[in-house]
């Protein structure tokens, strides 16, 4: 199993998470790209600290709205769209090779992430982005998303995300932000709930029903209070049942093998 | 001989120079990279431009001064130069990767640009950058400043550039813009200095007097008024007078010997 | 009747139309705040030379988008949509007082001005700002649109206004741009189309019909090619009719009483 | 005497500082204005907090540049500055209206503030700004700076203050920061400095010499850690002397003659 977080979210004089921190406990990191947080100087830090760790590198493409942190909706043209993925990835590509290491996969960030994952038309401006820049690019989204099997059919290579700390709806979806129970906190409970994961493909929804999951990676949050711990609660809890944690992605420029040595399960998602 | 050009400077809404009438004359395109000028898409369409002409591509890197066009001094510490550099260059092999090209070289922007022709910190730290991304990639100067020597001596390969429209003192100088007679208009005078140029590897200065200037490249302005007419009067004069144009590096990413084909004579600058 | 145009619309080194030719023309200018366009130097350019005509200011708010010019939807919360709005007519204010005038209205700009026009909750946060910030401040608004009923319940005072090259629906709605037909070019026939709703308060729709529009101004487009042209037409004929150009707002600090001396007509928008 | 801090210096999702602390201890609060920190929603909070407290405000004016946080040097021209510096206090003066407050004093941030303590040319540039502006406005400087002379002689009045954490050479000016000492970071020996200060108008410099220091306001940084502590040891010892603590300039829209009720001495600054 995958363990991902949003990192290099740091903006000049502002710190935000605990990048070296949580990078000794995730295997995949998702660095920003400058959009919506991460100026160059910050990301090449957090770049170096992941490549010295073996952690795989995702680009956290992100709307160009650093005030709003990349959370509020916008309407870009597909062809701005486009153009603003290629950029950001590349920038992050460009500044991973001066770290050592390179870019395994994309995931988009905030409201991005949240629009393409059901709107088509932004799905499928972000999905050309990546066959045009590199169609060996790995899309990561939202587990039972129409946008995977979007990308799947376009001929990428996708990776489904569960969400560690977020309650689940009968139907396989994130509960909204603005219900209760929306987000959870005890690191224990968090901790079992993606064990139980990994061991059924099943988590318990919000109304105590069960549901099927695909997810190939659990993404933990790195900038809230408590992320550290919630993170090490899970990874710990995961190694101890034997779960073995490793990136879906090689992390090395050397290792051309590594790169998809572990096939992310793409069937149902 | 090499006809260059800084393209790609438009922005958003804001239309600047007339890029499809320069890629018709320039055999190496200096396009800028999001800092100083230039949104993704509209980069996008100059390097897509680019590419159908087999214009080379140069990254046009710049400090982060949108408002300012690149053209204000700044003191960014060398984390930061180096990083917003390797940043720039990074985003701009994306977005050329994705129009079916590739960055040959690296031309320094405005206010950077002269500050590294002279200042031995923040040159070090461009040539520090471009080591860092890539060793191949190529650096375009200022023919006689001490930047070109620092940058081989760093192992980079360097190209040296002359200026159509510009005066030049006996020392081999630009003469500054706020001297008269520094900025020359009339088209037939700039064609006739730059074949006098190519065919002696002299130049008449401002007093009279001859000076040695060795140069790969020619730079002629794409956002001037009467910007066209000047380049295509020298490309005229040039290629009517025998003189082969072509790109110093390669532009096509297929094209692996092209790079370094015409390997740019590096010894007097 | 009042002649109103976007101006102040060019950004450091890009231009955009042709400030000093359109305030010959209009009686009040529309003026860039900085969100979507004009950097201060250049505002306080056009401010200068609008105080220097007599030409009323309005502050031209927008969403935070260089790169889209402001014409990309945004969803900022009220929190920050308001303070958005705050921040760009006190900045105004500020350059306005320099160039020895004062800002009379606000009119929002683009995708702002489409949300505003019927989103209730957006409008209600440009109205909450106008309303903290300077409850004198007048609100431009779409002829007919809701906006201005919800600002005059609220107690601001609303100018509607009428787009000279555009074609309206049987309901006096803007035809949409996608449509055939929507954007008028011919200057004598907008001219004539401006006197006729000037004297009769309706205007032929685009399936021939009469519509009633009740207009406070005019609006005529400065970034256009042929802005300078249209505006000059409907102008002149106006004023060959006998029909009285000035603003609605008074346009000088000193003129407190001007302010207002010709009150819009805010029943029946 | 006055007590300020720099705050509003939080950006979107990124915090810096505990502006409420702070504004329960000093007397002045110099407020980020955007250009390298602050948003508008954040600064509005800001200035609310400030109204409720009685804390006056200033327009903490800065370089254009979020990602260097204000701390670059920059060389605009004087158009540019100028015209920069009167868009900030004009937006400050908008969100300070419309939070029932007003601004009554600026005070240049970081390289800014650095840079026209003793460039003559940027220093004009500030002062044109405020005089066009409005020439009310309090020019908030550093003690012993040939700025203020200058200011007071273009007819500005002028605040100078000392820096409670920062030592100062026999001369009087401050102990560059690359120099071992140059920070305090004693809450006890800061407030027992801060207090002689008041009470002699001299303090002792590094090499243990005593020197003159004309101080209208004393700076307690808001941003490090420990700052808040810092500040109340300084509030709490000049209290318990009986120094009275109270903002050189009047907080209060409503009270026209609190402004300058206890006018700054600026004789020997």
């Amino acid at each position: 199993m995958d363990l991902n977080s949003d990192l290099g979210e740091s903006y000049g004089a502002w710190r935000m998470g605990d990048d070296a921190a949580m990078l000794d406990l995730v295997t995949s990191a998702n660095v920003a790209c400058g959009f919506h947080a991460g100026d160059p100087a910050g990301i090449l830090d957090t770049l170096r600290a992941a490549a010295a760790r073996g952690v795989a590198i995702g680009a956290h493409v992100a709307y160009p709205d650093l005030a709003g942190f990349g959370r509020r909706n916008m309407d870009p043209t597909s062809r701005e769209l486009a153009a603003d993925v290629i950029y950001q990835i590349g920038a992050l590509q460009g500044l991973a090779a001066a770290a050592g290491t390179r870019v395994s996969y994309v995931k988009p960030h905030g409201a991005l992430y949240n629009t393409i994952a059901h709107d088509a038309r932004q799905a499928e401006d972000v999905i050309a982005a990546l066959l045009a820049l590199d169609p060996d690019l790995i899309l990561m989204g939202l587990a039972g998303s129409p946008l995977l099997a979007r990308a799947r059919a376009r001929g990428l290579r996708v990776v489904a995300e569960a969400f560690a700390d977020r309650a689940y709806t009968p139907e396989g979806a994130l509960v909204s932000r603005r219900e209760p129970g929306a987000v959870l906190h005890d690191p224990a409970q968090v901790a079992d709930r993606m064990l139980d994961l990994v061991r059924t493909g099943e988590i318990t929804a919000i109304d105590g029903s069960r549901v099927r999951l695909r997810a190939d990676s659990i993404c933990v949050h790195g900038d809230s209070p408590g992320a550290v711990a919630l993170a090490r609660a899970v990874r710990q809890r995961l190694e101890a049942a034997g779960v073995a944690l490793a990136p879906f992605a090689g992390a090395r420029v050397e290792d051309g093998q590594a790169k998809g040595a572990r096939t992310p399960d793409t069937r149902a998602t």
